[in-house]
């Protein structure tokens, strides 16, 4: 379950959070966006614990480091979000430890297995589909399921809370999309498996809100997208996409902390690019 | 491949069909809407050849009778939409035999393994998620990916043709989905796998349309809601359905047919229900 160095740090965590520490999650952190979210949130909120799930934490070498720089503040989970049972053992885990989550990030995703997205029906294979759908659709939905009961209990330490009780979050969940992944916005094609995983992962944002919506407190979720980001998903396209359009994994993490600081019930269930526009499903 | 007593009708039928027969292939066609379209289409159509798969042709009685009472204008094909291969070998043989398809119909589908749409997040499971994206999502465009040849050389005998030859289709493929598919429409939440199943099929859809829309001729895709259908999938629900609500298998092939009878690359990459309205994605 654990890496075994960052075991000793994480029982330190445990006692010294305060019970209101804010408690993010952030699966996918070994590298990308979801390691950069680790750090904005170290950086900018305090009290706060950050949960960095990655299905590797021995060779998460970014992460060891980022844990030694913030001492007691950075718990490393293995999460495999291909395997359902890693995903439950791990909110037993934050059961135990925290008793709460205020933010769960699903970031963990890939394009194909190949590395590249579909250009045309011949790159299309069934294993290629389900290893996709598993990672980035079903992988986010498990998430939701063994982290719900857990953002049932957050103190709501992300997002804007309205002066009425009874529109108030207690959590947080943002899965992360693609804005190919709208089938309206869809005009190029291609990418099936990729773009096929995320209209289904915003389906999957709209049944969560409207299932943890009618709760009380609530959970808020929403799909974001971050634009076209420096990391390893998007490297072998980098060379089509002017230079101003390519964003450093600090600017689109900046914006999106934007939008999440933001959120509200009013703004559950829907898709947001990282300048806060709206997307079409 | 084959149901063997089928095998023998079928080389008959090979025989029998003039090239410009239309050929239909209905996937999913042992029961329910599936069948129906095979029924529907060998009254209506003519000359034609329907070529009706499914995962047990053995135990497949109804389309045994079927094609006994159309003789030479049924072929069975053994087709489990989990199985790759199977799509592999069906469309080799289609290929022999019939040298092209002009309609596709991917009907197969479930709610659920459990014959149930999750009611909440608690009924999720991984198995679940994978099984339904894989039996109603990754089945359809597998057999996108393998007759798209074979409808890229149909004689666009099915729908309506323009009078300028480059909008001419010669194929059609109709993947069926459902309204509560529909990531906008969705206002209930519930039946995650199913409902995320057919998000990604209509981006299935999406797809198809734009790189079968880029060849010459090109094939025509939508996705078609049935409406509520009297038929084994939706029979857990009937109870709550009112009568005038819960359509025969005819009714609802009646009224899809006069859809696809009136499909042209002008519809392509739509959503439509049965009464001809279109579905937000
Ligand atoms: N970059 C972009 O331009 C862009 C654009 C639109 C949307 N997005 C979305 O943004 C999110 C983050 O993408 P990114 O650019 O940061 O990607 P990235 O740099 O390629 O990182 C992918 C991350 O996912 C993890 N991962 C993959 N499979 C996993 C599994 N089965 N279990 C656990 N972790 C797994 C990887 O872990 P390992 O280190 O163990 O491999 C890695 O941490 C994704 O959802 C992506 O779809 C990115
Ligand atoms: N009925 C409704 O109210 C309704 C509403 C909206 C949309 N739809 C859609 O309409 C389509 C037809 O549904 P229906 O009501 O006709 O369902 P149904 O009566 O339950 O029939 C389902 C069909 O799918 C086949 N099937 C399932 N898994 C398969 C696999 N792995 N390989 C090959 N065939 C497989 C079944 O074959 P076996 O006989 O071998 O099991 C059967 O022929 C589905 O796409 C469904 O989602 C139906």
């Amino acid at each position: 379950m654990f890496h075994k160095s960052s075991f000793l740090s994480f029982i330190r965590n445990a006692h010294s959070i305060s019970v209101m520490a804010a408690v993010a999650l952030i699966q996918g952190a070994s590298r990308g966006i979801g390691l950069e979210f680790c750090k904005h949130i170290l950086r900018n909120k305090s009290p706060v614990a950050v949960i960095a799930a990655c299905r590797n934490p021995e060779s998460a070498a970014d992460l060891a480091g980022l844990a030694d720089q913030h001492p007691g503040k950075v718990t490393v989970l293995k999460i495999d979000v291909n395997q359902e049972h890693d995903i439950k053992n791990a909110a037993e885990v934050v059961k135990k430890t925290f008793g709460k989550v205020d933010l769960v990030i699903n970031s963990a995703a890939m394009l194909h297995p190949s590395g590249k997205g579909e250009t045309s029906l011949r790159d299309v294979s069934g294993q290629g589909l389900v290893s996709t759908l598993t990672t980035n659709t079903v992988g986010p939905l498990l998430m939701a399921k063994y982290f719900s009961p857990l953002l049932l209990k957050g103190s709501g330490a992300f997002g804007q809370q309205p002066p009425e009780k009874s529109k108030q979050h207690s959590g947080i969940i943002v899965n992360m999309t693609a804005k190919v992944g709208s089938i309206g916005d869809n005009a190029l094609g291609g990418w099936y498996s990729y773009r096929m995983s995320k209209a289904a992962l915003n389906m999957a944002t709209r049944n969560l809100s409207i299932e943890l919506g009618r709760s009380r407190p609530k959970v808020v979720c929403v799909s974001l997208h971050p634009g076209t980001v420096n990391t390893d998903l998007s490297r072998p396209y980098h060379k089509n996409v002017p230079q101003d359009k390519l964003f450093s994994t600090e600017h689109s993490v900046q914006c999106l902390m934007n939008i999440i600081n933001g959120l509200s019930v009013e703004k559950t269930g829907k898709a947001f690019a990282w300048d806060g526009s709206e997307l079409p499903w």
